[in-house]
């Protein structure tokens, strides 16, 4: 894990990155798939298949979303990760520290992300938390983060299997896997994690992962804004 | 629905063809996937690659075949179709005979086609009819489609709704669709539908695939060829 | 194919049924799914449990209704199946005709059910025929019917494979299969099948369905229908 | 996160168990399912559908095992429970830290357990270490465990969110979830989790589920035994 690999990744907070490694995604397909419902095939777009988009993302004609595919390459904190695994339809890979040893990237929230939690169960809000704070808690999260990793690389310099040592590695460390998925399920991971209700940290790298999608699929995309940020 | 849209259409059976639409497909996305288990990237494949995608699918490591997309349009008899959409791992938009039209093809097996089943369940195995038989058996079918293709011309005529009148037709037409897969499941598809134990209606659509999937991933198709045509 | 096998079996139109052949199926198990979340779990529901079963639909917090299971056995016509189908969140078993011999069980609307469709492309509605044009429509398919059932016969007689045979058996034919589905997936089929816009046909079966699961989670079913009939 | 609940749960590890919350499973109903494509039906099974059910296996006809399903209860470390959610085919919720406070539950594994790595990449195996090393590794995990805890718990008691201060925790600490699947996921699960590649951790559990698996569907396991502990 080092620098992100090419120009195109978009930076995510302090070490992570998004990047589209592939994808066969244009807005022509919804609609020809639509269309074989009907017979109907075309070449290219014109003005009234935007309407059509948007009908079924409206009625919620999900399949025709599906003839596409996104692979994205994505260095995230593993908390991150972990919720977004949580959504099963599309693939992935990741890296793994049963066998590769970890390297010491660890997530640091920016000064003006450290935030207190206000409000109740089911109604939180987050605030900024004072200047002096938010630096002790940046360094608190930076002394146990180096703790923790000196304590895994003593236990592998011992001999101790990296599927053991790992034990103690924080779920704010960085990992990294590609990502395919289809702009069905792409939407609908952006309409729970680009949304007030997500953590701060995913929703970052949902941003990131929208303006990918946007450029590549950009009557697909505007419909979705125009749907209310539900996918079809 | 007319002839296949174009040049590249391979024809199958009397009026079908599977073609690609589209495809986001390469050996190279096999290697890299599994490789970010490491951090590792290649940005072109070399011979040692071969052998690793040759270990996957021997080792029953699936995912990283799946970050690629295959985008086929095809046309077949209803009865093919239905034994397709049993796959549920890919996308499928097909025509819709609740509204459009219906049209008049129908399938009708060559002459070598025409054949009986011998031997007990679970065992069967088909052979050729005599060639009077065959001729017979065609002329049946023909008839019996052109009976109820007039029948339900007839009560669309006298304004019956389509998706009443379609009641009558045949599971031997044809319908067309869109299937969006990957070749993790595209090799599952091809391993129970282009072998001997598969109807061989649906194994001549089945080798269609086949030939447009090994032209893209040339490299994991010699792999599912060695590995005894079982995908991982 | 015979009669339906037990006395809880529910008749849909003139030779179907939808029956519940087990589950695993409460709403206490919504409710300690949702729970696990703050590591809380309970014995028995209480009042208040009901609101938060309202609030995860809502909110769509789809995964807490996923863990259940309705295990049907439904028989219906193939053009009905085939829309059925096309839900792969769930799992399928079905009368093969590639085997076995069919039987000639074919669907005929009831009078009244016989319709036309009028209105444009989008939004068509469907209305009741005049009680002459509805006795000649089922006298039709009928005819149609039986013509193509002694075709199929009398090739299968004559030794032709069932496989090829049944190229003539018409969609209006009766099949059976087993349904295995979670209550997530089942009211995402019922948004879209026990609904205006769904085919008369599937939507009988699709209310026979919503039955079944309304007596098995009754606060989980009050919960959808309070949100529109949208599931979670 | 407490005591296992009930007295059917099976420990493992320091503090983890396997609890079967649930099931809609019996051997039944691979049978039935796997008949319906004859149109047959059982209400109990006889000693012929042991070998249907072997022979469903062997042919990797995999659909009939899908009409059942085990709803698990499971708790493990975080570690475990990564590996665990890359079986996509299944339903999860997991005990949340984004809200709900953390409870300092560390694995620590016994002094036999406790590993080194050998061999080359592709090819390692495990051996335990001399009992010096094994108590000086459990001494440095519980001493890493603790001062990550007492981090977290300084951030929390300072008044900084929950979901930003829980980055310090190690992977090494237990969660909670519930786990619904049917008998062919799982199956797949048993053979790459409870074998001698996988990790032992995540194996111990993979046992339990095997374990309480082979109770719901003895005669479906014991056909899983036969075919070399794969899958159909």
């Amino acid at each position: 894990m080092s620098a992100p690999p090419s120009a195109e990744a978009i930076p995510v907070l302090d070490h992570g990155f998004v990047r589209l490694d592939g994808s066969l995604a244009d807005d022509l397909s919804v609609v020809n798939a639509a269309r074989v419902s009907f017979a109907r095939r075309k070449e290219a777009m014109d003005d009234s298949d935007a309407g059509l988009v948007r009908f079924l993302m409206r009625e919620r004609h999900g399949t025709p979303f599906e003839h596409n595919a996104f692979r994205f390459h994505v260095r995230c904190p593993i908390f991150v990760a972990r919720e977004w695994f949580r959504h099963r339809i599309g693939s992935y890979n990741e890296f793994s520290m049963r066998y590769a040893e970890a390297k010491d990237d660890f997530y640091v929230p920016a000064p003006e992300d450290v935030r207190t939690q206000v409000g109740k169960p089911g109604a939180y809000t987050f605030e900024r938390v004072p200047d002096e704070l938010a630096a002790e808690t940046r360094a608190a999260l930076e002394q146990s983060y180096r703790s923790a990793f000196a304590t895994y690389q003593g236990l592998v310099d011992k001999g101790i299997a990296r599927e053991i040592a790992r034990a103690v590695l924080p779920v704010g460390i960085y990992t990294e896997f590609f990502w395919t998925v289809n702009a069905r399920a792409l939407m609908n991971f952006l309409s729970l994690r680009n949304a007030e209700t997500a953590q701060r940290e995913i929703r970052m790298f949902a941003a990131a992962v929208e303006e990918l999608f946007s450029t590549q699929m950009p009557i697909t995309h505007a419909a979705f804004l125009q749907n209310g940020r539900s996918g079809p």
